[in-house]
């Protein structure tokens, strides 16, 4: 959000170079915690593959992380400062799969395809990323609920329930997190899940508006 | 959203002859439909004649959009991508009924009257399809809720108060839907409705400061 | 909303003459229904008084709509399309204390004071119309509750909580309508009050950014 | 929001003086008044010494209040009426806090950091005032729950839970406040929380539609 001095060009190669691999490890990261959390009746070794894979994809984070703190050539300090929002999700790292929205963008534009109106690609990428938010909240609130004394979420399908009613704003209260952790999760995804889906709504109304107003000159 | 080759002169023809039969095929639809799921106590041959009048008014849409895609001499992948809208609502017919709103608008405009303002008639439109967005709502949730174990959307007026709760983001929560189907019917409606009425509210804010800052001027 | 041929003078003129007449007999209309929902402990001659005060200052409104009916020399139907929020409020008269709004801005108007800005207006205009609303709304809905059986809303403070979480959209559902007549009022608050306090945000939102901007300016 | 004339010398000379220790004093409030509510289990000797920090903090703010009054040269009541928002705070002092967030952004200013864009900076004002509003909110709320019959609101954390699910307007109603002075705490919490998200999701939008359109201008 500020004018920043350019990317050094090492940086920016690397960017280049890795942005295939590190999207797929986010997927690989989402899958495996996804499937860990959700196959309670594997048998434990499945499992436990599943908790290798996901700690695995954290450590190309973590030095994804650290090579362009190299690279960019800053103390950790101004870096961490600069890059807010990469730390924050390599600490948080189910955020990470809002890497393959901006993938898919790029790989969109690459293809010289008749691209969408503004309104429409904000309305996508806030709408993609609000629904990997959700699942990723729900996945994260369903495993700190799951056999809590007196949790009201009590399947998978209870959790993404309890997304889209939190997401939407229309919060029922039918089910709710009630363990610390759960709530924690819940109020992160309250905050970025809102504004995000304020964007959609927002450039919705917009959209909607310019169709009309072009459809009333031409009459 | 796309800046889109013209429509076939075929096509074009067929949509405009279409017009009106498709609008009262929606409206058929949309009444077939609610007089089966609120007419539980007609004798089962009126019941059986709703559920025949609704599967026909389905074939025609889907004769419709068979022969849309025939003249519009695409593909059928390309076609569905581009039809997208269209292609949602064969799958899901009672989003049909917001036809009758853009045949409204267009009758409007034939009819020479003098018409709304920009703002008040994307809050006409947006307004009408969310009402008729939330009473299908309401009427496929009430069908799927009807006798499921522990359901607290007992009459049609609970489902009815539930959709208006929804659609303006209260969510009280004294009657939610319990089953998946109607779980999965309310996301859907909180997608679609709360963009639309996102856009209401937006154009009424326009509107007012619009008609404050004319009144300003005045003085 | 729409473009309208002038006001004929006579109209003009009455509606100048009963500007000050209409704003009290709306006050006395509110207050009357106000303290016979309320003084529901009052001797039965007080609240019978209450009940004609109601009555009377109905009729004054009913008188005032005739009057305007005749003197626009239009036909009734035509009448009712062009004042067609006139003749909403004539069938809920409830919501003709937002006269007072509308008197109190003309009156800041007269008085030459330096006026408010254009957002503020907005926020101040909106807001005292929703606090209308919501304490009317609160009004009618424990009137309607009163009684019932399973009620939630036992006390007038009830009414008056579930008001406000209901225009600010929370929704808690500790406290909700469950007559037919309650719920109805409630839907209707919901479509009015939302506009009126989504209009509230979005001003104050454009209020907060102009005055960084500006603020940004200067240094 | 009016066009004021210009602050007199003296007054300006004194809120400059003043700021600071101003600043300090309101932490001095928030932090005396936490303990005091949430340290119950502290020995009396401790929680009297915070009732006496937060009373000598309030007195700091009615003689600044006092000064200014005598400064500005104006009658009390049209002081009153000029520096409302200064009188409410007055009243309600831990909504002083929010002097914490003009603080900041005033050193920030002075330190010629390359400053945030316009959206950034609504963003980070509202939403860090929305955050400590919430705090306030919070403490209050529990401070009149505790204890009362009924409550359901029994921790802290149950009030901080219950603070962002209001302030997110999504309010499950798990945990609601069940006395008068914690419901009439919430409702001002809604009504000034709900317009500073409002503004945040709002320049979030406006923000990220600018992203994308100056992202789609370098195509």
């Amino acid at each position: 959000m500020k004018d920043r001095p350019p990317t050094p060009p090492g940086q920016e190669r690397w960017d280049r170079r890795m942005e295939i691999p590190l999207t797929v490890t986010s997927l690989v990261y989402l899958g495996s915690y996804a499937m860990r959390v959700l196959g309670r009746d594997l048998p434990t070794g499945w499992r436990d593959f599943c908790l290798a894979l996901t700690m695995a994809s954290w450590a190309v984070f973590a030095v994804d992380y650290a090579v362009r703190l190299r690279l960019s050539g800053l103390g950790p300090l101004r870096f961490v400062r600069r890059h807010f929002l990469d730390t924050v999700v390599l600490i948080l790292p189910l955020l990470r799969p809002l890497r393959v929205v901006t993938a898919y963008d790029r790989a969109q534009r690459r293809q010289q395809e008749p691209r969408l109106t503004l309104y429409a690609r904000v309305m996508a990428y806030a709408g993609l990323s609000a629904t990997l938010l959700g699942f990723a909240g729900a996945l994260t609130v369903y495993d700190f609920e799951y056999g809590a004394p007196g949790a009201s979420i009590a399947t998978f399908g209870d959790a993404v329930w309890w997304a889209c009613a939190t997401l939407a704003t229309v919060g029922y209260g039918d089910v709710v997190p009630v363990t610390p952790g759960g709530r924690m999760v819940a109020v992160g995804m309250m905050a970025c899940g809102l504004a995000l889906l304020g964007a959609v709504t927002g450039s919705f109304s917009s959209w909607l508006i310019q169709v009309f107003r072009r459809e009333g000159d031409e009459d």
